[in-house]
């Protein structure tokens, strides 16, 4: 049986219901957030919170429980699914806006599921991506708008394509639920700075990768991008992944370059070590 | 009691449920139309099934339901519910995606609730709006994506106004649930071409208005909307309501124009006559 928290109660998933006239439904106003277990442990809790609350604030969506109550819930959730490795998902919605437009209380709901990441073999091959010119609205904050990203899906699939980056005036920014970062022609690591979800991933990257080489947090234009000798992106249920061909254009030797899989080696080395160590993530 | 209908069943409003895994609760992917009752029957509701089946086509998402089905249902809701005057919303969502990304069979509802018209005090004094540069995604495709316009509201309510009109390099397209018209100082019509959802309103005025006055569907810009001598929201809920301030500029004389009077009174004898002569819409 799997579990699933809805506002106040645990019920198992198929039972796990909204009201139609909530205004997730009716209009697509939610939040939500997205985070691994590894060994029953939730990595990097405290990030995902914190980002979490933070949309539900700029959208002016109202909790029911703080971010320890939903700590404490999360705990419980890992302990009675018992899914070693997994993807949990908490959602904040609108509510049920007697207007269908108004926020009003909303309704809080988590979700586990076992979660599968890419192996060796996807690693070293990489993804092939195209670019697409577009800006996510309210970019700093993790709402449920997909629209473009979920539409765009046939043609990727059309075209035998694995993600799409986004980019607007010849900047880019981000993959639908992934953040990128190239490796420069001298040696230096470089990620968008604006206009992008803020990634746990990418952040902790940021965090190590000064003592492989130098970071720059800064606009990337479409050019510098595909000139890049390494490119990959990163995200909770990818971590790191090269970018081995773009809109047609190989990155590098089309394989996964040195400094990525350096990063992805030390990166995969403190996933290890938050886990095996006991080291309690919250 | 109300009844609202999901997929194949008829239920009460308050039972009415779909699984927090559908892809409109975790990706905001759905679409929906909305349209009238008036004495018990709908109004123009081949021109909002068009709508609906095409925004539905347009994102990928399939409905088990032909156009001829979904109107017997309707039908059917009409009589169940027994409201004279009433809004109806369908919706189609993205499903219940095993992946939380890719379309499959969508979740299909229909719900009925009284609706409140301006009245006549409303339309002699008109809104007041703000302009907001912003573009929606798909325009031309009616999808659940309301997330600018929800957010938008708490800027209305602070600087006490009724809505937000969309501009984007200096060309205005249209309120987040409302087309826009104007008066020209040399008395015609004229209404945003590009970038816009065709409203059924819209449509209907632009069909009758050439009677009045010469009609021109193009871009217009934020200093042409400002210096016109009349401005007008259409919209199924609205009608047609005069806009009578502007980013604190004042429309006109403040109030309801001559041409906006001319074309409401017209626009509301065609609906009478749809329903007093017992015309079916249908």
């Amino acid at each position: 049986m799997r579990w699933t928290f809805v506002n106040n109660n645990f019920t198992e998933a198929e039972n796990a219901f909204i009201q139609t006239n909530d205004l997730a439904l009716q209009r697509g106003y939610a939040v939500f957030d997205y985070f691994r277990t590894l060994n029953h442990q939730p990595l990097f809790l405290d990030d995902y919170l914190d980002r979490f609350f933070n949309s539900a604030r700029e959208l002016f969506i109202t909790l029911n429980h703080t971010p320890q109550e939903v700590k404490a819930i999360i705990l419980q959730l890992i302990q009675k699914n018992n899914i070693p490795q997994s993807g949990i998902r908490m959602i904040a919605t609108g509510g049920y806006s007697p207007d269908s437009y108004t926020p009003v209380q909303g309704n809080f709901i988590l979700q586990q599921q076992p979660l599968q990441l890419p192996d060796a073999v996807k690693f070293e091959d990489g993804i092939r991506i195209m670019t697409h010119p577009y800006q996510r609205d309210l970019p700093a904050v993790k709402s449920i708008n997909y629209l473009m990203g979920i539409w765009l899906q046939k043609q990727l699939k059309e075209k035998g394509l694995d993600d799409v980056l986004y980019f607007q005036h010849n900047i880019i920014s981000e993959f639908p639920r992934a953040n990128i970062f190239i490796v420069t022609p001298d040696g230096r690591l470089a990620t968008p700075a604006h206009n992008i979800l803020a990634g746990i991933t990418r952040k902790k990257i940021l965090e190590f990768a000064g003592d492989i080489l130098p970071t720059e947090v800064r606009d990337i234009s479409v050019t510098e991008l595909k000139q890049a000798p390494e490119v990959f992106m990163t995200s909770t249920t990818k971590r790191i992944l090269p970018v081995t061909e773009i809109d047609g254009v190989r990155i590098g030797n089309g394989k996964a370059g040195a400094f990525t899989r350096q990063l992805y080696t030390q990166f995969l080395q403190q996933l290890e070590a938050v886990t095996v160590s006991g080291h309690n993530p919250f």
